[in-house]
């Protein structure tokens, strides 16, 4: 089958092998992928990682090994982590596969990922996808998930001001997501057509080059992914306010963490979410993600899908299968 | 009256001017003061004071500045933070003066210290000691409140493990402190016999050469002081824990923020306290500060004090009056 690969390169692999599924998984027949910024670090040596790349997809169950064949037919997303699922580990008791430490991530780690023709999940990460969301909806459920956690992790009150710094994927989808909870928030970002499409759903935004920065906020969001983003932030966090770290690639910056203490700011890491409240946004259409899609590419040309991707004023590259 | 003060130099003033409460504040005769890592900090330009240092002592009211008198000829410790009492402000609403935007600061910020014959403090901030606790004992209470602060910040269950690392005076107040509230606590430290102090109140210790470093503490509490010290702290939060930063001095090194989002630890900066926990943990003589004096001063030795408290292997130094 065809997949897109990393081995030290990047490659379409026209003869991948078709994988099977173990025990308890599925075989899935991927329609519609995304690249996901985190693809792009691995095709820089991030996490090691070797083998089909993705982990943003939706597709159609084929096979199912187990005694229960049901999913068989439907069409589905799968959260990218599973665990142990040994009764005494703590995370998957609790089905936080993603902090088990055997865990398999898709695309990620130990587990082939979703840029090919076939993949394989276990069937208890799978989740159907409602009817009336299409294919070009359901693929942002991962990052939609994600920015679900920021509530799943924090109580944020109604009356609360919360400000989402950067307009990229991740701002965007975590401003829409918590304006979509009926929350204060205040999108800042470098780029006016970015802001209008948060805008143009009922979400405040100001450019960065207007916005006065004040310590005024209860809940700051990190999203820029660069490592002055995050000192910006604790400029912005109220003291006793929270400071939600969402993005992984803020590395080896000189930091002065002096802020955190004195203002007793807490900082909260924010990783992947539930798939359950994102897939409930997408069904009552809470988000359209249609302005989000910035090219579709045939797996046959990933490796152009990637270049793509690449493009600051791209936002989603989606890889039809 | 005599007078230890910052300015550009540190110097001991025999003629400095004696206070004069303002309306709502006492003239406390100081007894007893204690040398803290701010002071030696500020001597080296931080917060970029000038005036009389210090901010841990122990005194007796001499006058108060107001209809109710009654403070007079009591002995007292003082919170060091007060605010502008402004009814609109939220900090001020809830005595959470240290956060207050015009609060001021006991040697610290636009006020004069307690290393002097002679202090003011408003009455709403100071707290009489009972009478079993000693001014030796009671010359702590500042230290021991911001341990406090962390239970106060941060329900900690008492199933969960707490790592504190780091055997100075922070690191062994906190977790003494944690301690005396029947939490599970481990020490880990460099110096046997600074662990040894915590040891003989009931604090399990280990040195830091035997110890193994493992991803398994709900919370771990920064208390070295050093920019690696939180690095260490990362990599023994288990995901989703609590890392309590304690110490203001990790700066500018070059920091991988990549594990707090991946395993969604929390980051939680703790400072000053609040002084009634702190009391009443003295009162009930649940902890013995007596093995912390490493020397006591008189206030004509200050400079030489100051000498003392820069070597490493002395805990509190105490100043008389």
């Amino acid at each position: 089958m065809k997949a897109i690969v990393f081995d030290k390169e990047l490659k379409l692999d026209k003869n991948y092998p078709k994988p099977t599924p173990a025990r308890g998984e599925a075989l899935i027949r991927v329609k519609l992928a995304g690249i996901c910024n985190t693809d792009y670090e691995i095709t820089k040596g991030y996490m090691g990682y070797v083998g089909v790349l993705g982990h943003e997809f939706v597709g159609v169950v084929e096979d199912v090994n187990d005694d229960d064949k049901s999913l068989i037919g439907k069409r589905v997303v799968a959260e990218i982590s599973y665990g142990c699922d040994d009764p005494e580990c703590e995370w998957c008791a609790k089905k936080n596969y993603r902090h088990c430490p055997n865990r398999h991530t898709l695309g990620i780690w130990k587990k082939d990922g979703c840029f090919a023709e076939y993949m394989t999940m276990p069937v208890n990460v799978l989740f159907e996808v409602p009817e009336n969301v299409d294919d070009e909806q359901a693929v942002f459920v991962e990052p939609l998930a994600a920015a679900c956690e920021i509530t799943e992790q924090l109580h944020i009150e109604p009356t609360q001001k919360v400000v989402v710094l950067g307009d990229g994927k991740l701002g965007l989808t975590t401003a829409l997501t918590l304006n979509a909870q009926n929350l204060d928030v205040l999108l800042v970002g470098k780029h006016q057509n970015k802001l209008d499409i948060a805008a143009a759903q009922g979400v405040k935004t100001q450019l960065l080059s207007e916005f006065t920065p004040e310590k005024k906020y209860d809940v700051v969001v990190e999203a820029t992914g660069t490592a002055s983003g995050f000192e910006t932030s604790m400029s912005l966090t109220k003291p006793r306010g929270v400071l939600v770290l969402k993005s992984t690639v803020a590395t080896g910056k000189e930091l002065n963490l002096a802020p955190i203490v004195i203002d007793e700011i807490t900082v909260l890491g924010s990783r992947c979410g539930q798939f359950t409240p994102a897939l409930r946004l997408l069904e009552n259409k809470r988000i359209d993600f249609t302005p989000f899609i910035s090219g579709v590419y045939s797996i046959d040309d990933a490796l152009e899908a990637f270049e793509a991707n690449k493009q600051k004023d791209n936002l989603k590259i989606l890889i039809r299968i």
